[in-house]
Order: C-alpha cells, then structure tokens, then sequence
C-alpha cells in the first residue's frame, strides 16, 4: 500500500494503526531539490524505527521511479535511532553538527555527483604593530609553542560565517584584550596538517592598535607584551623555521612598506562578504 | 565489576558468558590524547548494543574519576546501531565523513574547548591568458551562470588535501583540457553563502597556457574559447556585479603589470604545503 507522499505522516496514526499486521509502505514526506534529487523531512515524524524502515524503503522505490538523484536526510540528535536504519538502506553519511547527522544516498547508477562536505579549516595570525616600530606577542599556555620561549603573533581560528579580518580583530581582543583596525592581508599559508584529514589555510594579517593596555585571557595565555620587531624577527625558534622566518619577514617588509598585501573590498552580500586583493596602479 | 581497559573486549567472550544475569560494565578501550581527554577505539567491538550501552556507561564513570575531559567515538557506518546508544549518554556530532561519524562528549563541568569542526569550502577562479592578450573562457551547463550567455573563467572546488594551485591547474585541465603553469593568486573573496551554513573562500589565480587545444567537459562545460581581454571585461553581466567587475579589473591589472599578488612559495611539510606572499622590495 502506497499512501500520498503530500499527507502528513503525524496525522495519520488511526490509519496506520488500522494496518496493525500488515506491513507499512507510507511514503517520507520530500522536497525536491535544484539538482533533481530530494530532501527528505523527517522534522516532524514518528521516532519509529519499523515505520520508518518500511516507509524509506517504499520511498527509495518511489524516487527511483521517478528519476530522483540524490536523497537526502537530516537526522536530528534526538532521532539518532534512524541512522542505523538508513545505513542499512545504502545511506552514508555526509556531514555532521552538534544536533544532526546528514544522510545522503544515489540512486541512479551514474557517477555520483553529491558535492564533498567542508575541506578546509581557516585561521589568522596577527601581527598588530605601533608606531613605535613594536609588535605585541605572546605566549601560550597550550599547543605546540607552549613552554619553547617563543613570543608569537597571536593566533586562532576563524569561526564558521565569520569573515577574515573581523576574526583576526576579535581573536587580537580575546588573547591580549588590544582592540585594532584591520590593514591588510601579506601572505597565506596553504597546509593540509589540520585533524581529521581536513586541509588548513592560515591568513597573515597586519592590524593597528587603537587601544593600548593589555590583558591577556587566563586560559590560553601566559604572557603577553610589546616587543621591537628586530628582536621579534630575530628569535632563533623563528629563524629555525621556514615558514615562521618567512612570514615575519613579509610582515616586517609590508610594516617598511617594501612589500604590498591585499586589502579588503566589502561585497554586498546578504552575509558580510569581502574582496581581497592589491591596489590597482593607475599610470 | 571493572575489567581491566587493557584487555581486548573480543577476547573475553567466555569471561562474559559467565556473567550472565549481572551486568556487564567492561571498560571501553580508549587512548589518552594530548588535551586529557580520550579516544574511544570501538574497531574491533562486537556491534552488540546492550554491552556497548553498559560498557560506555561505565567507562564514562571511569573517565570522569580519572579527571578526562573530552571523549572521541569515532563509529564507522557498519556500526551504526551504536550511534543512538552514544546519543542517550549524552554524546553529540562532533563531524562525519562518507565511512564514519565522529562523536564527543564533555564531562567536566568547565567550558568545553572541543574545537569545531570544518568551517570552509574552498574554491578557485582561473585567469588564464594567452600571449595575444586573450583569456580562457567557458559557459557552463548548470550553476547559476547557466544559459546567461556569460563567458566566464574555468572554476571549480579544491578537494580535502589539495593546494590551491594544483587545484586551479586540475580544474583548467578537466574544464578545457588546457595544460596551464600556475603565477599567481591576485586576490580572494571571502564568503558565507555555501550550503550547510559553511564560508566559503575563492581564490582567483593567474595562469599560463602550456597547451592549446581546447578539449571541453561534455558533462559541465557547453563551450570554451579563447576571447579578447578586453571583450571579457566588458560583458554587461560581467559589468553588472560588482565582484566579478572587482575580479576581472584585477586579473586585467595584473596581466598589465599594474597589479602584484601573491605568488607561492614551498614550504617543507609532510603534505604539500605553500606559502604565498607578494615579492619583496629590496630598495
């Protein structure tokens, strides 16, 4: 029995109670998506293991009579006892966040192309320097700096639907309580270190101070201080590296004005969005 | 009764057969990470609900005394059913990839300091230009552009563990069957409008043709060419953006030598790693 895909699951329990002893094919209620796939709604229904597998099953049948893709389904914490179910469908998991699981499954035997989740971590180190030729630093109380003696650009990550700049402003303000205008971008770092696979972009950004006491936040910070760039430049934990020798050297270049970075364009954009990019030379 | 959490759980079935009627609290095997919290190893457990239920129970106890913060459950898909069950002691998503699902619970009462997951996907833009002043340039068969009549640059998305630059030469390869050499990054957007609530980064790269004949993507593409700079840059939907106005100007600049961005610099690194900076004046 193929019950009306349109008819509200929640709404039909006498029905479907009436079935008792014969087996349950209602269809998922689904909303068809831009690239002939569904998503399916499973918001509002019944936490109901057997119903559930009785009716994604007659509803896979059902897409796949009508040509659908990709199915998708988002699995709230609270229904946690569906995955197991889907899994057993063919389902896999697409991404995951603190309150649902995505499942996704493709049906037709073409290539499948349902895109990859997120790939990439992004953060920003700081370097926030006065006109007194000095950049504030610090030292953390964790990672892998911890305990080296290095006094480092604060560093952090970028938080999901936060731009580049504002990040570096708030993580500047969190770690050494400086607040600062952004300058520009000098440089980033393309690596593929960060955990669980993921990738990691690290954005060099040059800020200005426009306040000047600081206090450092207890839980990441030892020590925090305004030091001259020449020493800063010159600690052998920097030199050591590569990659920290060179971005300090681009910051101090960019500091001299010996070395261009990318400023930021705003975007109109529903979310704040930004271009970022070198001046244009106009001779 | 506490089982030693060294022991391997497979190996003890006897031991467990022995106690039915009691409960079983064999502790879960876990590995201690660097932030005093654990990783639950669940490879090699029987994907039997009831003894996982009262094995996580007990081990949470068991961590909580020991002073561990965060725990990880990695759970493949085949052992989906003990999802729910991780679920109902409090655990939430932390990510999930196609083979698995990550999940995390925090047990002291401090604020949790479980770092998010992946925020990002990332894609990039390619100028590529000819040395008669011309750019590579597609439609495409589905996207927003489709059926717009605009000429665009070849772009697509830089998959998990791959540098910007080798992702811009493998799109302009599948898109146009164009071999390039990568120059350039000459600026980047910084988004928030990718699907799942996740930011988005572009990154518009300048390249060099090393090949010639244009072999198109039956299955994205619906035509490429190589057109005038100057023709590209004036297309009324170009003109009509401000961002792909902003994009284009740029590339144009750079092409000109009126515009620097940041060209890429190796870094050594157990994965391919680059970092990319402008050229620094030495005056």
């Amino acid at each position: 029995m193929v019950v009306s895909a349109s008819e509200d699951p929640s709404n039909n329990d006498n029905a479907i109670n009436a079935l008792s002893g014969e087996e349950i094919h209602q269809l998922l209620k689904a909303r068809e998506d831009r690239y002939d796939g569904v998503e399916v709604d499973v918001e509002n229904m019944h936490n109901d293991v057997r119903r559930f597998a009785s009716s994604l099953k007659a509803s896979i049948t059902h897409w796949a009579r009508q040509g659908k893709k990709g199915v998708w389904i988002k699995v709230a914490k609270e229904q946690a006892k569906l995955v197991p179910v889907a899994i057993e469908e063919g389902f896999w998991y697409h991404h995951a966040e603190p309150s649902y699981v995505m499942l996704v499954l493709w049906i037709p035997k073409t290539p499948c192309t349902i895109p990859d989740n997120a790939s990439h971590q992004v953060g920003i180190a700081a370097f926030v320097y006065n006109s007194k030729g000095e950049v504030l630093v610090v030292q953390e109380k964790c990672g892998p700096y911890k305990d080296s003696g290095l006094w480092k650009m604060p560093t952090g990550r970028i938080k999901q639907g936060e731009g580049i700049k504002e990040g570096a402003i708030r993580e500047v303000r969190e770690e050494t309580g400086i607040d600062t205008e952004f300058i520009q971008v000098v440089g980033f770092r393309d690596g593929h270190n960060a955990p669980f696979g993921k990738s990691d972009l690290l954005f060099v950004c040059m800020l200005k101070p426009i306040s000047f006491d600081i206090v450092i936040q207890d839980s990441e910070i030892s020590a925090a201080k305004w030091m001259a760039v020449d020493e800063f430049a010159a600690q052998p934990k920097m030199q050591q590296s590569k990659l920290l020798k060179d971005i300090a050297s681009v910051c101090v270049a960019n500091m001299q004005g010996r070395c261009r970075g990318f400023s930021s364009i705003e975007i109109p954009s529903r979310k704040p969005s930004a271009f970022y990019c070198s001046a244009i030379d106009t001779e």
